[in-house]
Order: C-alpha cells, then structure tokens, then sequence
C-alpha cells in the first residue's frame, strides 16, 4: 500500500523550483501529472551523488528539453 | 539513505515493457536515465488505483507522446 493510498501527500509537493539548470546532476526523474490533490504537473528530481529531491519547473525550456533527452535514451 | 546508496538496484529495473496505451491509468512516471547499471533509459509508470509499477518503451511514440502530455501540463 502506498503512502498515497494512506492519505498521505494529498496536496502539492512542490513549493518552490529550482531555477539553475541541474540537467546534469540529475539521477531520475519523476512527473506526477495535474490531479485532484495537485492542480499543477509536478516534476521532481533527484540528483546523483546527494540523493537530494529538488522540484523543477514543468514550464522552463530547460527542463522540458532535459526530459525529452532522458527520453530519446542518449548516453550522458 | 537511499536504497540505492545502499547497493541495491546496480542494475535495470525493467524487463519486459508494457505495449498496451496505459496513458489514462497513470498516476506518475518515473524516468530513470541510462547510467553505469543500465544502459537503456527506463521509464516506469505508477497506475492509479492499483498502485501497479509498469515498464513503459522509451521508444514507443506513445510513451513519448504521454510523457510530453504530462510536461505540457493538461488537466486529463
């Protein structure tokens, strides 16, 4: 059962993003789409090294264009 | 200390990857870009209701096609 399913995080997680660009500090990625807890996309990221959580912005080019390179599966 | 950190997961997540169009069903999506343990970026969605994790295809246009859905933030 996840926390989710407890009743947990039945809001946004995300107070503030992280305006620098960390594409390459980044270990994964999770994108918790708009819901009825949260009316924004999240966009949540963790980095490597730190294993530090940091919410990036789901409108700055930056990010989109970092997502769309994890996805087009290129080496870093 | 994540488990990670720990030692564990030095490998893919993923064995065989959801085909059906699960679009609608999912909660949040994980991505996982290629790294020393795993040479293929992995994209792991979170269903709602179940809780289910499913391997997506990185390189299914779907997928893309959910994923830059979710960016974009639209209300589904």
């Amino acid at each position: 059962m996840s926390l989710r399913s407890l009743g947990v995080e039945l809001h946004c997680r995300c107070i503030e993003t992280e305006s620098k660009r960390i594409g390459r500090h980044i270990e994964r990625v999770e994108l918790i789409p708009a819901n009825s807890h949260c009316e924004d996309t999240e966009i949540i990221a963790t980095l490597k090294k730190t294993g530090q959580e940091v919410c990036l912005d789901p409108n700055a080019p930056w990010v989109k264009k970092v997502i769309n390179h994890i996805i087009a599966n290129k080496k870093r």
